[in-house]
């Protein structure tokens, strides 16, 4: 089935997120973890810190410390092999900054579906449409990245465009040195002057993100429904805010012959990677691209038409301590959500197919990755 | 867990497709269906047809009948409440045909990748790797879209692109009279002729479909990973050839300001739809839509760099009955993928929500539905 | 799939358990709960009571307060219908206790197959072997308790066995009235003495529990594998101890006639109930009967003859505060195991039957029930 | 999960049966098979002709041929690593045979609860309560049982008890000599003579039966809910007919003391295996002992008390060709279901413990096995 509770993620590493804005603790269940693994808490901090608010002047200045706790699966520093629960207690909430959106229903958030499908609402921070939320899939995400570390896979994001300014380049040392995880210098000034524009009309902007799983063996991903394209797709469209995804040359692909568009074969690898490393559902080797379409920060102080609860016209002012482009702290979600498919897939995949963990790629991909900028 | 079987899909209602394009058989394991429900064999041909091969000078000339047949689950006219099968058995198979693949590896095909996967391969088409497997998925989309309808859900699909050719206005009628699924005369000449064109110079052509899904109650989907537009991404994502999956605005989305992208709310509904009907993961009551990124077809019949089995570098020409843009026939299958997100979430969220289905929207989307031409 | 995860139980209902008896809680997530629904935590509280060790001087004198908190899932009072945390926060933990059995495999224990499976093993009661670990369930189980008796459901268990001693009858106001949960006060006497010879001798006995579950509607339960006995059998064998599991007259069944053993019909209903409630996987509207085979407590303080972790040979005295008779702490388990079944297959029955809830048995099934006393 | 189809068994080996005693087919997709194993479709036949009516004269006369066909999975002889679908195309049904129940409900069948939860039934034959869906179990199994043959494990299985008359020895050679698969030559006249007995007076009896799996390795199994002893009493529970379950010394545990109970560990090995082969729910490596009550077959062509469809009382002879003792019969498919939850569980295993196939057990268990004999 394509998912067992609508707050689980997995198969053979399974998470369940559980908590609201509001209540006491956010945290997750990781379940399938392997027994006696060394269990290093401070590396699933630090991706928490990656993602929190109040990192920089360009995101929200809340200022949330979300230390991470340890309530169950671990055993003098060691994995049992059973649920691991950890589990963020909540502190900094400003419930007045949300009493004004009681009553009404904020443009571009789950207010009004939320509301009319479960017939309550929690309007302090939208409970579990949270981004808060997040915080537990990073937590997940951060054990799975570090699995799939010592396996010779590494995941990493940046944004490739804010507010419709692209990069063209990556500059990975420059990704996590600047506030907006853009990709290059060159962009980036001119970025960073679209956000603070917004910022100062009270308005907001969007992004793209982009992600790339380096290292992956050929082999995961099947290839009728659970393609590996498909499970990034469905992974990455669940993080809020997100409105599209695209593999490689995505959406540039249906726009191409398929004589451009065909990625030719030589002895030493493919020539280029427009299908962005995975071909009929099932990874190539070459570094595997996903690319995810970040709406602006639906919260913005302007005056916009809405209704109340009774259906009557109103205005509304989303005042409050929000982020003016939500990319930035999109990247780490977005590999965390990457993570959590690739390294699921690599156990599912590895019990499927013998335990004989697909072979490593033999092929030169660096020199494609070199060709990936564009 | 994501999915429970790499050819299986859905919860409630779950199917299973199982054959090869060599083998005996192509199919489909319904299973999840309520008794008592009369079952109209005709209504699941008539999809079959719009997705079969042959139907116009325009795709490939393969011409299978592509003959549905019931083994199990229907019982006098009506179902049982058991798994029903549907079969197809193989005909016309021109083995032939893909002599010349057995030992090298077509660029843009899962050749490679399957091999280095499985360990074998069957050149003969492709295996589960076929574009002829989509018929399994048509066949219980078929079934989906029949239960959608008695519930007043349509949902339908054309060619929002071909060959970077964009249609601006959506001619409903205008749709199934065309061999393309072009959704309007203004642009279908010129993407015709770029077909033609391809076809000419042994070349291919990509494309972007669009489904709309109408009649959707607010409530469908959840708020945190088994978000709706998240659903429909992995189902339209695992379509072959689809390389990018976008909601409402999509990718525009993320070169919008917030005060742009934000859909206001007036008493008689949203003012306009850039959500594509979800906001939140949540169906709001709006039409919903789903834009594919088609690529071109990998197979063309121009020499091609590629490798052999022994990894030698070596030249293919894919000859064959190839459609020079699979984007005409991928509208149905796109269509299927979505009545089974949207019908396995109905049945679920009956059983999660005490049994009563979201109520009907109140507002009148039809003013919205005139917006959505662009 | 017969379950997602070791840990997991339930389908459209489903939970998680967390914990180690040594860790900082054991707790359970429950997920599938419906919105808004009034959240009884007393309720769930006096379920836990009944579980609790340091009821009565006939079980263990171990007394933890077994005090439980809401994580998650509740607001103002009400479930949100999203994910549920309910933890226990270890006290009382008498690691000293255990210290012995650090070198050595308990007869009768999960130890070497725990230490096996697993490479590692907390030795400070058993980790997630321990009968800690049902609080979590009947925490959950107490949940469903409260939704099936709503609904007309009403499940309750006693001991038809203690250290073979059968009762004939059930007297229910004596049943929770005993430290035995015995059936009857006949019966009770001579079990007691049974169970106070064990303690004097440093021994322990069985017995054999049976559950009730009576106002059960026709129609739950599938006729291939999903049967509802199918599901109890999974559900009471899952409790450590538990050594075999019957339905109605169950091994006796196996040494009548067809004559003598199929019930007759008759239009004020069948005239007796040796199927226990359960015809072809599916509920008949009669009482369901589940009969428990509980072995001896394995921990007893006698010498036994076993091996320590090198293999070498040695004896053990298992000390500490042990129940003589596990079986009157199980009765309170298999009921919340029994209700998990039938909630999770209310709840799913209702997805895929279309919403429907089995109609209510119209027979007269209360003389049945006086026939049940045997 | 529990399950996620009622008709689906398995996790990482997922079977899904379908077809209807009166209908086309009945088969059974295998999902999960690993790519590249021979097929032996002979091997999966001979299980068949165990399960299949006509064998001897103490079993039912309808000499169904059940030749089984491969729709697809497989590729010159080998296992793809795609579904696999194996159909029995029905033959000789005598529809007739049955006429005269559509009216009226069978007691002891399924007929009354099928007809309440479905509100519709197929007189002939039972549908999907028919026993005639366990060869599609059988089939699958087989498969399982080759792949355990493979990895050292044996599954095999006879009467303990017939008619109440018991064995105390077993004596493999004379197991598939005799047609009760009767333990012994010494039970087996008197089981015999019972048997004819019920023949003659129209009557029926029932049995018990016992499934040994031998050379599991130490470390199948869970200790939560997935216990391998839970999985086993789901799997045969789920077969028509059965009414109990028990692993080792059964219900006798229940009697028993902790002292006589608890199996004593020494160098070389337990030195008894009451426990069943199974500790904390997870194997020991000794001979895992499965115990099923099988009831008297419901089916007699006596007069019987019944209703009709209107409730009417009225009187039944159930006529036709049928089983004296089902029992002989059951013992393919409880061999079948047991190798299904072991399989599985060994693949699953797999996958989550790092792709360590649990080491096979060193002790010396044929001094037990010796002692298993009663």
């Amino acid at each position: 089935m394509l998912f067992d509770s609508p707050s689980s993620f997995g198969r053979a590493f399974r998470i369940v997120t559980f908590g609201e804005s509001h209540g006491s603790a956010v945290g997750v269940v990781m379940d399938g973890v392997k027994p006696g693994l060394p269990f290093d808490l401070q590396a699933i901090q630090h991706e928490l810190d990656r993602r929190r608010p109040g990192q920089s002047e360009l995101v929200t200045p809340r200022s949330e410390a979300d230390r991470v706790r340890v309530l169950s699966g671990v055993y003098e520093g060691r994995t049992t092999g059973h649920p691991i629960v950890l589990a963020v207690f909540n502190e900094n909430q400003r419930s007045g900054d949300y009493s004004a959106f009681q009553e009404m229903f904020r443009p571009g958030h789950a207010d009004y579906t939320f509301q009319r499908k479960y017939g309550l609402r929690d309007p302090r921070g939208g409970g579990r449409s949270s981004g808060r939320e997040t915080l537990a899939r990073v937590a997940a995400g951060a054990w799975a990245k570090q699995q799939l570390s010592a396996l010779g896979v590494r995941i990493r994001g940046f944004n490739r465009e804010i507010a419709g300014i692209a990069a063209q380049n990556v500059d990975w040392d420059f990704v996590e040195a600047n506030p907006l995880r853009s990709a290059e210098r060159e962009a980036y000034e001119a970025q960073r002057a679209a956000v603070e524009q917004a910022m100062a009309t009270h308005d907001s902007v969007g992004g793209v993100a982009e992600v790339w799983i380096e290292g992956l063996p050929v082999g995961l991903g099947d290839p009728v429904f659970a393609k590996l394209d498909a499970l990034l797709a469905y992974a990455c469209m669940s993080i809020g805010a997100v409105k599209g995804v695209e593999i490689g040359a995505g959406f540039e692909a249906a726009r191409k012959k398929g004589s451009e568009n065909n990625d030719p074969l030589s002895p030493e690898g493919p020539l280029k990677n427009d299908a962005g490393g995975i071909l009929g559902g099932i990874s190539s080797g070459a570094p595997v691209i996903v690319r995810l379409a970040v709406k602006p920060t639906a919260s913005i102080a302007q005056s916009q038409q809405t209704i109340d609860k009774t259906g009557k016209p109103s205005e509304i002012i989303v005042k409050g301590r929000h982020d003016p482009c939500i990319s930035p702290r999109i990247v780490p979600v977005a590999e965390a959500m990457c993570a959590l498919v690739v390294y699921d897939l690599w156990l599912t995949q590895q019990g499927l197919v013998d335990g004989s963990v697909p072979s490593a790629e033999e092929w030169d991909w660096s020199a494609v990755e070199r060709l990936l900028d564009r």
